[in-house]
């Protein structure tokens, strides 16, 4: 059967974003950084449509990572605007341009509803009725594939606490953000994890998890 | 020169001890099982006067933490009793019985003055003018060897926030304690980390990283 995948960036001191997370910085302050491992790679720059970049240990992750994924969901803070709130008249279109780089059904959980938006391979569909219908949604769409949740902290917060979460990928980036989004807030006690393999890589350590039910 | 080093298990949620800490549950709700990859080894009941235990991956990080430490501060949150306040007449010996598991000098950080202790061979000696002092008074004692914060979680986060720790591993345990005592609290923005090494052991990764000044 097909799995929920987890996979996120994450500082020592456990946010996925700094504070003060605007239109200028999406990721709040000095939380790009946790990017920085990416970015830099090879495998990450094809999908942003780009050339160059290195192959290192990280490269075999990011690729499984992206590999038999059917469908995403995620929360309105990834999919912005930071703002939030309703979409207007001229209705924000995401972070990523005309060519998103996710090329598969996108599932944005949010409480204000809206027709889906379709950008050359991509199409967002919003979902007003919560995750476990996001969730019924993205599986149908993924079929045999399994379904990611992008993120940010609160979506897959909102998983992990309702146990439906098969596995969780942090790639541990060795700063301190003093503030942000929580990987984990409200998710715990109760969850139980088994680690299935540690990859050392420059800039990162990438822990895989399986959730145990 | 020697270094301040701090070596501590921490939950994948960032906890080093859980919520409720008590002097029946000293680690709080959930918290003793922080411990469990520890108490299983050969080496941790070897410091405990006790026989048996497993030899695994976790053996030779755990020699290496004791290896070579002059002396430990620790903060009241570690020595107790949970109630904290003045010590009164009878007052509290630690939590380890006549035979604490030290063996060297340790500096106790606490509101409260007191006279020094002496069970066995370990001296606690309680500091009450601040974590300067203390390192000052453990680093004379400790002579060439290394300086050990052995926590809790405030006195580690305070050395870390003044920027005086040079060596930090986490025990990292697959489990959400949901709440408690939490690493790196005011500590960050501002502080950088390098990875050192990494160790995948049963139960429980490894992950050594030099604070970058």
């Amino acid at each position: 059967m097909s799995k929920v995948r987890v996979s996120i960036s994450v500082s020592l001191d456990g946010y996925v974003a700094g504070p003060n997370q605007s239109q200028e910085e999406p990721l709040g302050d000095g939380g790009e950084r946790l990017h920085d491992w990416a970015v830099e790679l090879k495998a990450w720059r094809e999908l942003a449509g780009m050339e160059g970049g290195e192959v290192n240990a990280s490269s075999a992750v990011m690729e499984e990572e992206h590999t038999n994924v059917g469908a995403e969901i995620m929360g309105r803070g990834k999919f912005g605007p930071p703002s939030r709130g309703a979409w207007g008249d001229d209705p924000w279109r995401g972070w990523w341009g005309e060519d998103p780089p996710f090329r598969k059904p996108v599932f944005v959980l949010t409480h204000h509803a809206r027709e889906p938006l379709t950008l050359s391979d991509t199409t967002f569909t919003f979902v007003t009725d919560g995750i476990h219908s996001a969730l019924v949604r993205a599986r149908e769409a993924a079929g045999d594939e399994d379904v990611f949740i992008g993120g940010g902290a609160k979506a897959i917060n909102q998983y992990l606490a309702a146990g439906l979460v098969d596995e969780l990928e942090l790639h541990v980036v060795p700063l301190l953000l003093g503030g942000g989004e929580r990987l984990f807030d409200e998710v715990g006690p109760g969850v139980k994890l088994e680690l299935l393999r540690v990859v050392e890589a420059p800039g990162v350590t990438h822990l895989k998890y399986r959730v145990v039910r």
